[in-house]
């Protein structure tokens, strides 16, 4: 079966975020994995850019029952119809998860992706969570590069 | 976009159901549209299995957080976790609804599509549903073949 | 624990299922079960407006994610914002389901229901399963009057 | 309508954590708000004991479709079987969200409430979450005391 990452970040990002998560989806596709996102803008449409650019697949898992405001490089479209709930679908989804920058519903699917404890997940910039201590909260794989981001999921040793 | 197209039916199912729901997956498959469906075994399995031999592509929303148990013709895999309300998610997946057989699964997917009221639904063989007078819900194609349920979808004019 | 009752019924409804909603609110508050309804307009206002009438307690499981069109006499409101996959959350909650008059999103709640194999389900009035054969499906308890309804739950022996 | 507070909290916690939401549980109650939670173990249990032994009604927000390990202090059950999505139907239901102790689940309540924009949130101990810049997050009201909790709300001013 073919190998699924999930790729999650803010609708509204920066212009470094949607360029790191633009050559993330790229390296991906590359890879012959195809790409969960959420559908929508910020990272979620560069990554969807980017993998598509490299002639890649990507999945879009939409909060709403309908298509509107969907990104146009989505090669399948999930209109899941259960709001922010389908953060956890995402999540699921893939084999590995990638978070590209930080946001509220970003953090929620990083989290929601420990919880479940399937899935490696790898952090690229983005907000970091620290236990009572202040203690960085262990499992977390923090990547310095897309590149990075991409090797450190162990999908491809 | 691509055009989806949602596929329903019972996890255990007649040869005749299987049988049909396989030549759906084919003629879809064959008309570049992407097959969804809830990704285990009987109809879903068939339908998946006939739109693969024929090269196209099969999405199957799992109701696990896991692959467990899905079937092996699956192109992409959205294991949601969301159990049977997973059925919403099928139905609207697809630009239009096709439901083979009958079970209360299945029949939760018409009813949910019909609900909707975004996507055509053509039923082929399965099972009835009648108002309080005894009279057939309209609004439901009625097919008496795969090629006859895929062309009442109406989405190859 | 207090035994709970999820009553499905359509959001526009005839004045006849009105009132049999309404008093099968009654009837299961005055057993001290709690009612489970979608929350909004219809059967669901009115077996809402029964139970809470006759001292009950009500919970609204709504679609939307906000309290919007909630109906009055709801005691407790659960907005969760998965749109019409809360129908799964409904039936989920009951230890039976009394389903009053038809539709397509009250046929559905019926059908997962008996998908779920939980619960026992009661039909007072609305729309008839048929297999291929025009054989009604059995499983489904039918009931002429809201006091059979109850009964036919069993749960009160 | 009655005020309903969610209370987020991991399955597994210290004495210190059951102690504060026992507390937590028990100052709700007393003040006729209704406590939605995750109907488990660890602070989902200490608070649904401390509401009851107040008078009060808990709910609680099952990921599972049945009531098995239900905490035996819920006074109203609602199985939604949608697994950790039903973390987003908790923080929906909350006019105001109060978060005891941290871990990954937890955090994906705090996160969904916060992506929400719609109630309020109150911690209690647990985790902290930076920017990128190592800047904690706007938004979140940090409470030293099960009482400073509940104030924090806005509820009752």
């Amino acid at each position: 079966m073919t190998i699924q990452v999930a790729v999650c970040g803010p609708g509204e990002c920066t212009a470094r975020e949607e360029a790191d998560a633009r050559e993330v989806g790229r390296l991906l596709a590359e890879r012959g994995a195809v790409v969960v996102c959420g559908g929508y803008g910020g990272v979620m449409a560069a990554v969807a850019a980017g993998a598509r650019a490299a002639g890649g697949t990507v999945v879009g898992v939409l909060s709403r029952a309908d298509r509107w405001q969907a990104n146009p490089d989505l090669s399948i479209v999930i209109p899941t119809g259960i709001g922010e709930a389908r953060n956890a679908v995402i999540v699921n989804s893939g084999d590995a998860v990638i978070v590209v920058g930080g946001s509220w519903g970003t953090l929620s699917e990083l989290a929601l992706t420990m919880r479940g404890g399937r899935a490696p997940v790898v952090q690229l910039g983005g907000w970091r969570v620290l236990d009572r201590d202040g203690t960085p909260l262990p499992g977390v794989r923090h990547a310095a590069s897309p590149r990075q981001a991409v090797e450190l999921t162990g999908l491809w040793p």
